[in-house]
């Protein structure tokens, strides 16, 4: 992990001398873990312009309950143990000469903001104090890109949520009679037992006419046969997210559900298909849409066609009609169209890939065929 | 819910009046929970000074695929259903002719902030812009103090952890050659079969010498006979946190290990004494200190006492020695004194209670005689 942490920080210290910064402060927790390995739950980062990638010059701060974890997750730069860290930080920075500070405007708070500018102040003691610069989400831009690593992490998250799934299919647990709590608390408990930090998200488990609810909380619905069952979750491993859903029926399969099966089958093919490096983000989500568009139901699919997933379960890029931006290899990425029929059901099916130079890797592998269970 | 939840936007409805503001746009998203009863991932509340406690007057935000959720879980507040949340109801602010406009600056980012005041200047057209002024935490003040709903989920809570030890315990589970991951992952799992939403944080097993590592994260260290197993986790019921810790002792305890079990449990029912309305938060983890102090082991207990429990694992109050303030009846609390030998071992014993005009009410009813398993 260190390896790459250095080799991220240093893409980081290369943004912040474009802009002409001396350090940037990182608050943003996730942030703070991908450019160091740090897994707890307080830690800001200080990137000095001037440091080396072995770490030199560098300041990682988090508070007294994380002293031993900090020296084994974060090895290679020096550890500041204080209550205060963003305080303390600051300190260190006005210390080594930090003339121009980059922070986070998208994580700092109003009232965060105005506690670094009064420690700035304060540490200077009336000489002159940093500039503070937004840094904007110059972080997030550098997650939108896996390395190998992350790419191995969110392979074995996607591997646990087939997995478990499979197991359930086989033990016959997707059956009339069960609630859809029943089946997602199952579904959680299996991810765990199969290596998983925790669900990536609140497990979706919508049956019958809940399936035409897109984000459909789990409730006491009880399964009944000829029900579509749609099931939207994902595991986390090693902080990175997988996410997939599939859509089945139960005991047997009526022509309105084949038919619309099959057309949100062919537009998730079609998204697929389309995803390769330099593809505009709002034409992958149109190769997708046309097709359901085509068959008459554009108004039935209300959402965007996918998202970014990573340490985050929705990061850059977003994939939709309102996107902006290209695809690049290394990006992992959902395709999740949808056909929602209110009152009646829905289908949603969606898989993780990583976008490469050749054809996408395909992460969740479960069939996608249509399951009669 | 929506009974309880309009009782609480009455509250922060008299704090706005006091305070000179015609409307508070809370965004914290447990702090919309709290007044709302909505669970989604995405809301923000407009309250309105003159509104009244049917909600008239109130405005919920939230996007399109929380519209069914929100209708079923927000009954009463006129719902407003739009991708960007703020600014929406910001302009719904200007529209209704908001003067002062209430904001949390503790939750608040500075590019929400930023945003919020381009929104509010277009609304206007011209005319003169809203007042922005910070309410602080006034909805985490509110959440300090439990309602009867919230002490049943908090007691629910409570319960599941306590049953999820007991089995794991009852089936031979935590004994020598098992690890200290097998050992969390099973109490995860078996949290959520007995009904948990989650674990209330990243669940904390520590064997031997980590034991005394205050937060250790479980790895692969195998049980051996003769080590303190410290565990330390919660459930998650209703979006409420119970929190406990108990350290056993595997196979047989030696005489060093009953010393300060003994000791750390006399200091953890000073402490469970000293809960009573009116007391003094430093006074209250003095109680429970001294016991550990006088021993000669003040410098082995290196954090706080305890902390408020609720929607957040860690919230008002915070019992420690750089505490302020005084208990009232219906904070839940945690008290979880510990004894920490570096390189040998540690012992904490935490509870969660609810202060009240009497005796604190227990919520973790498991065992505190040392446990020899």
């Amino acid at each position: 992990m260190s390896g790459r942490a250095a080799a991220r920080r240093d893409a980081l210290r290369a943004t912040a001398a474009e802009r002409g910064l001396d350090a940037v402060l990182v608050t943003n927790l996730l942030n703070v873990r991908y450019l160091t390995g740090f897994t707890g739950s307080n830690g800001a980062l200080l990137v000095r312009t001037d440091g080396s990638s072995s770490g030199g010059g560098d300041l990682f701060g988090t508070d007294g309950r994380y002293t031993t974890q900090a020296a084994a997750q974060v090895p290679d730069v020096e550890v500041l143990v204080d209550r205060g860290t963003v305080p303390a930080l600051a300190r260190a920075a006005v210390r080594s000469g930090t003339g121009r500070l980059g922070f986070e405007s998208h994580d700092l708070t109003v009232d965060g903001l105005e506690q670094l500018r009064s420690v700035l102040a304060d540490a200077v003691a009336g000489g002159t104090v940093p500039e503070l610069e937004s840094v904007r989400r110059a972080v997030e831009a550098q997650r939108a890109i896996k390395d190998d690593g992350e790419i191995d992490a969110l392979r074995r998250a996607c591997a646990v949520a087939d997995q478990a799934l499979a197991e359930l299919a086989a033990e016959g647990a997707l059956r009339p009679g069960r609630t859809e709590l029943e089946v997602g608390r199952e579904l959680d408990a299996r991810m765990l037992a199969l290596g998983a930090e925790a669900p990536s998200f609140e497990t979706i488990v919508a049956a019958g006419a809940n399936s035409a609810i897109p984000h459909h909380r789990p409730d006491a619905t009880v399964l009944r046969d000829g029900d579509f069952l749609k099931l939207d979750f994902g595991a986390t491993v090693d902080g990175y997210h997988s996410d997939m859903t599939r859509t089945v029926v139960l005991t047997h399969a009526a022509d309105w559900q084949r038919e619309i099966y099959a057309l949100v089958a062919e537009s998730q093919a079609a998204g697929r298909a389309a995803l390769a490096v330099g593809a505009d983000v709002v034409a992958v989500d149109a190769a997708s849409r046309d097709v359901i568009a085509q068959a008459g139901h554009g108004g039935h699919f209300t959402h965007g066609l996918g998202h970014g997933v990573g340490l985050e379960i929705h990061e850059a890029p977003g994939i939709g009609p309102l996107g902006a931006g290209t695809l690049a290899a290394g990006m992992a990425v959902t395709v999740e169209p949808g056909v929602y029929l209110p009152g009646h059901g829905g289908v949603r099916i969606e898989d993780t890939l990583v976008v490469t130079d050749d054809a996408p890797e395909l992460l969740t592998l479960t069939s996608k065929e249509l399951l009669v269970l």
